[in-house]
């Protein structure tokens, strides 16, 4: 297992942890002064700025992207909704592809209209035979550009309004369902040199911690199918669904012993901080954040 | 499956719906007034009044129970809170017999201290081995008594403080390793006719409806080890995590389709209604939630 104590080389920060901090401009700037190697930028963080100017900015520090955020919510209202989701998806891999991300992450969607308070529909199976359609058709565009697909499962408490994935197990049948024999594309080479399979997984602690399958998943995963690693912490009480979560150490994952099953299987990427916090961290000043997420990093993860 | 359309009788309700509406004398009541023909009490409620009296209104209103809240809470910050913990859990189980419940339900604890706010430990794996461990012990004594327990699998949003037990699969594989034998005891046969396993599990939708693996979970579960069924539903949005559960129909569950796949396993017992709302349901007056439950379990259930 790395040692991540003495330096923090292998830490890259979500943009989503900055959303008080400004634009994805500021948050490159913060980034750089605190010499951090790799970013997940949010696409609407992107388009604020432009995707020229942030591919240039993104260029002249020299970040990697751990992943781009985000594709999916592939189930709608109806074939017109699927079909702009589709098209959605296919914008999101080509901005991928432009700003060089090592993956799109792809958070599935669920029940159409739930995320806006009101769902239109309650079969969880439809939503679920919508998302395996939604990424069998981007995987298709996504080889031909040679950019990963990284399915997110979700925390089951998303599962209504965010995604029906919500185990690694559930997203690795996905995975091995639509990409069974694993094809590798040409340059689909992560910054750690190994070879990742098309369609793969996006393991965040906060999401899968409870699971008790979660290692053996992970190990079955493989080091192809695991492209990407986000952590944050669960706290302990937990006051909000979706901005309460915690920085690493400040709550009850075991984040090292996951972060040792995932290189026991060959992963040897960064390690994405992605914390949602309207009350805590996104009210704190960038270099803050950023100083305590190096912390941490070091001493957490 | 059985049609709920006509009548009531298979409605039962969980004391906790009332939280609102005063003593369990009072919820005895009521429940009495609306022709319901079971409930399950919670031990709090059960000691406000003295379990002699409890014991005497339920049976002066003929009322079965459909299960008994709550044994559990295995792991403990030392020793001596797991004995305690033992010794409460047998207490537990004598009220049961006591009241002639189907089952005990068990909450089976997580993180020692967390649920006071205050973790103690991040060792998920160590609280799943004292709750088996606990589980084991308490079987013994259950065993003996003839009272069913019933591993009630929480949603994984409760993993950190309430139950390190989170999915149907794993309840059940603590069920298969504990009682491999699906051992009967003499006197658990449920008020359907079937006899019950010595251990088995409480399938409340709340927790486990976002589950992949339900359906088949569910049939490899069998009817004797299905003890108990809850129902209530998953609001969208959820503003809470524990307590904003909504009414039958108001979410997005298909209960009908999840109660279609618990009695095609063969379980013929209550349909358990418990719902935690601090601020929709428990404010309101008891007879107005028993009207809705009743109406819903017809319509939605």
């Amino acid at each position: 297992m790395r040692d991540f104590s003495a330096d923090h080389r292998w830490l890259s920060i979500n943009t989503a942890t900055l959303r008080g901090a400004g634009t994805l401009h500021a948050i490159i700037e913060a980034c750089a002064r605190h010499e951090i190697r790799a970013i997940a930028p949010w696409r609407d963080q992107v388009a604020a700025i432009g995707i020229e100017r942030a591919a240039r900015l993104i260029r002249e520090h020299r970040l990697e992207l751990s992943g781009y955020c985000r594709g999916g919510m592939f189930p709608a209202l109806d074939a017109a909704g699927r079909r702009a989701a589709l098209e959605d998806n296919r914008r999101a891999i080509d901005e991928a592809k432009q700003l060089d991300a090592a993956c799109l992450v792809l958070v599935v969607g669920s029940l159409p209209g739930a995320l806006a308070g009101a769902p239109a529909s309650k079969d969880l199976f439809a939503a679920r035979s919508e998302v395996r359609d939604g990424i069998a058709a981007t995987l298709e565009y996504a080889r031909g550009v040679g950019m990963p697909l990284a399915i997110e499962p979700l925390h089951p408490m998303y599962a209504a309004d965010r995604a029906c994935v919500n185990t690694l197990e559930q997203a690795l049948d996905l995975c091995d369902a639509l990409d069974p024999r694993r094809d590798r594309e040409g340059d689909s080479v992560s910054s750690d040199g190994a070879s990742r399979a098309a369609l793969g997984v996006a393991v965040d602690v906060y999401h899968v911690w409870w699971d008790p399958k979660l290692e053996a998943q992970i190990a079955r995963a493989g080091r192809d199918r695991l492209l990407a690693f986000h952590v944050c912490d669960w706290l302990v009480p937990t006051r909000d669904l979706l901005n309460d979560r915690g920085m690493m150490g400040d709550g009850v994952i075991e984040i090292a012993r996951i972060r040792g099953w995932v290189e026991a299987a060959g992963f040897a990427g960064y390690s994405e901080v992605e914390i949602f916090s309207s009350e805590n961290w996104w009210k704190r000043p960038a270099d803050d954040v950023l100083a305590t997420c190096i912390e941490r990093h070091r001493s957490c993860v």
